[in-house]
């Protein structure tokens, strides 16, 4: 382990080499020797070994097994609760469903209920009347079979209606694939994309960790792009051209450009001449854009609305024939936060009729996705109308969750800002904050010698002194000799004052006991 | 396309040759085609292009476009409606959902319906009940929350106590993943098992295209082993050790053994003393038992009860130390047939911790399985018991639609039984039949003149006749030179006196049109 840290250590001057999938993690050290002692009968696939996926890892297990602690002895620690801002998991830190959208699945999962008068004194009228409207989109009405593998034809339609009405062009249910969140469909883009580890897919650098995990299950190569913190996470083309010619330098066919907007872990939103540049730059370049578009409804700036990048691209005059673009949407995000639904789609357009049919079969082999998650879908990209029953009541609870989450956003910025020694961008978008540590030289010596990278000593340190879970940058990636951690922005506005104040003392102490 | 023919073709008379993926499907050559054609801006990776699933495949496609022609135009077709018998799809046919278990399902949806009055008028009191404890099980009650990655602990535990009073051993709900339906952990455990092509997979032939497809695009080599047909789809033992040392010769690493109990396509349900034999075979040759158990529920004769293969393993008195095993179970099959809900588990045991944490990593790079579905698992493995409320009412529409398939099983046997030309072992479990079709030389060379497999040429005209839709032997493999389709027994029953009829009809002019 100690090898893997100098050699991350050692490349802290040389301003941002290139990282391979190998040199963003130490752990790969442990994971090398695990390798060995998987002797004899079951040998561990080699790509299985090397994926990693930070936001799940060591720390949240470690978090686990305290709260177990917790739950045996309540005196045992200096804490009463585990505070999981790991992971955008809103609902997990109590967030209340959208009592419309929980309405519509309740009665699609007993469509019994819709015959019976006793229906109306429970649910509201315009959720029945779209339960109706849904089970006449399944065959059958039935909501227990497997439906088709793109998904149920009719909420496709629903679906590509309301990115129409989003983007102000045309979009189509059969370039709609419903799938269980939006994971299993970057899966099935890398599955694709990727034969050998000399197909490299452009990822920017921090990133969500879904993606370098998908790239070394799929035993492809992750090409790095640095997002530029001091510009607010800017994500600038001449970086990507960069890149991709060093990949390109090393017999690397570079095939796709992941872009994450707005951004996880770092919470920035793209502004649209930026994003025209990035249409152009996969146009020239014949690459594949992968864009990830889940936090599409997390914004917390008025100056930077959404734009897709299939909206860019149409409003730069480009077709199907000019660029193949992918774009990522999940029931989990948004005001909604379904999490545990596992609903969401990815739209492609731009793709040959031949590579669509080869995207069909990889989809067929699980048959379909879940048709709750999928009915979900439709209800998020085309929610209650003004004139709707639900309307008012829906636009209070979707209102009243968005500015709350703004209000966490600024509070937690302003309470880490205040900080000694550390400096963190603005949240934008999304629901993460990705705040710099500028940790004095004890502190990173004190984490080397005990075989840990510097921001997951101080994240372990956190963890046990406030109960606070958050994720060390190393698990996203970072410009090396840098480090940062991952927050949410979830727990309930209730609490920020608490956590801000844990917060504040635990980092004091922690600056006092390591200041150089 | 003449090329592959010639090769399936040629071995005919060599008795059972080993069959690679490659030689399973004389398709690939249109898929090798393919990959030329896909020149320059996307390159479609070689695993994708080599997976194949034929219950979704062309005849199902044609299907559609079929469909699609009858609904614009119900007059232009010698049939009125598509008959779907290509796929395991319950709920699609117009088999009805267990009520209780839709009504546990929408309460968790809605927990708001639990604190009204009004909900007693809607639902059954064992369901409210349910759905409580439930909740009570799931953190925070949030059932729109990611949940642990392997499912909820309550709900795994509750799994683990159903499986435990089946097989009369101890199950722990810590050796239970929850997953969308039994598919992803098929693909879960391939990914873990297979690094490059010399890892082999022991499959039988006939199998079902899951698991060639992901044996194909996990990069793996299917090593198989023949069922005979002779003996009722048997298993033998000796076929098996014959097929491992063959791959051993070749050098493949054989690292695990797929057995389908109740068997798909063919139906056949394991005795006992044969499966004592397949442990010890996995046990000496240190091979990873892979236990394909959907169909636990579907057995349709008296003498031959379902054993689990971990109650067989215990019962000859091996533990955990003695083989690695993984159960697949899901909602989709037994009497529930909720395809649409993907829900499923596998039960793994005999693993190190090591190896376990590989497995719950790529667990956890999908975060978790939907929660409606781990519910539903929950509720398949624990129904309601003597004097509950719904007792009475749930094992008669358990009962009804179970007694109801061994009927439509032994009536679409004798059917085809009936007919020249044609032989059809017995459905002793499972959902499906797998006639064999003994066809006149002269329909083969009608099939070979329009490049393709006899039995696809066969099923392609029963579809355009009747509508009736049929997978052919060939997407599962078969011994070469035989001819083969699988037919699930799922129409309803008031259906079924129409398709024997319309398929006797069919079949008659087929065999007068080829007579040799």
């Amino acid at each position: 382990m100690a090898a893997a840290m100098v050699r991350t250590m050692s490349t802290t001057a040389a301003g941002t080499p290139p990282v391979s999938v190998a040199t963003i993690n130490p752990k790969l050290v442990w994971v090398a020797l695990i390798c060995d002692r998987i002797a004899g009968r079951l040998k561990v696939s080699i790509s299985v070994l090397k994926c990693e996926y930070a936001v799940r890892g060591e720390i949240v297990t470690h978090a686990q097994n305290l709260q177990q602690e917790l739950q045996k002895n309540p005196e045992s620690l200096p804490f009463d609760e585990i505070l999981y801002c790991n992971i955008g998991n809103p609902q997990s830190l109590g967030q209340q469903p959208v009592t419309y959208f929980r309405e519509v699945l309740s009665l699609c999962d007993h469509p019994a209920l819709l015959d019976k008068s006793e229906t109306h004194a429970l649910y509201s009228s315009d959720a029945i009347e779209r339960a109706w409207q849904i089970l006449e989109k399944i065959p059958g009405r039935a909501t227990g079979a497997y439906s088709h593998s793109q998904g149920i034809k009719g909420l496709r339609d629903e679906i590509a209606a309301g990115i129409a009405a989003r983007d102000g062009f045309h979009a189509s249910g059969d370039n709609i694939f419903l799938t269980d969140g939006a994971s299993p469909a970057v899966h099935m883009m890398m599955q694709l994309l990727i034969s050998s580890e000399s197909d490299g897919i452009l990822c920017p650098i921090p990133q969500y960790p879904l993606y370098s995990a998908s790239i070394a299950l799929h035993g492809g190569s992750l090409v790095p792009y640095f997002l530029n913190e001091e510009t607010g996470w800017g994500l600038d083309v001449d970086e990507l051209k960069k890149q991709l010619e060093e990949a390109r330098s090393k017999g690397i066919t570079v095939r796709a450009l992941v872009v994450i907007n707005p951004g996880n872990p770092t919470g920035q939103v793209l502004v649209e001449e930026n994003q025209k540049k990035i249409v152009e730059f996969c146009k020239n370049e014949g690459l594949v854009l992968l864009a990830d578009e889940v936090y599409q409804e997390n914004i917390y700036v008025e100056d930077k609305p959404f734009h897709s990048f299939k909206k860019i691209a149409r409003s730069l005059g480009y077709t199907d024939d000019d660029l193949p673009l992918v774009s990522f949407q999940s029931v989990s995000k948004g005001y909604y936060g379904e999490c545990g639904k596992r609903g969401g789609y990815m739209e492609i357009t731009g793709f040959s009729p031949d590579v669509r049919e080869q995207i069909y079969k990889v989809a067929s082999v699980n048959l379909c996705s879940n048709v709750s998650g999928q009915i979900l879908a439709s209800l998020v990209m085309n929610p209650p109308k003004a004139g709707d029953e639900s309307f008012e009541s829906f636009m209070s609870e979707r209102d009243g969750i968005l500015s709350s989450l703004a209000r966490r956003a600024k509070a937690l910025e302003e309470a880490f800002n205040s900080l000694e020694g550390i400096t963190c961008n603005k949240a934008e978008g999304a629901m993460y904050l990705f705040p710099r540590l500028h940790l004095p030289q004890k502190a990173i010596g004190a984490a080397q010698a005990v075989g840990t990278a510097p921001d997951a000593y101080y994240a372990k340190r956190l963890l046990e002194a406030t109960g606070i879970v958050v994720v060390p940058g190393s698990g996203f990636g970072q410009v090396p000799g840098t480090w940062h951690f991952r927050c949410t922005i979830l727990p309930q506005e209730d609490k920020i004052p608490a956590i801000v104040s844990r917060l504040k003392e635990f980092h004091e102490k922690f600056m006092d006991e390591f200041r150089d």
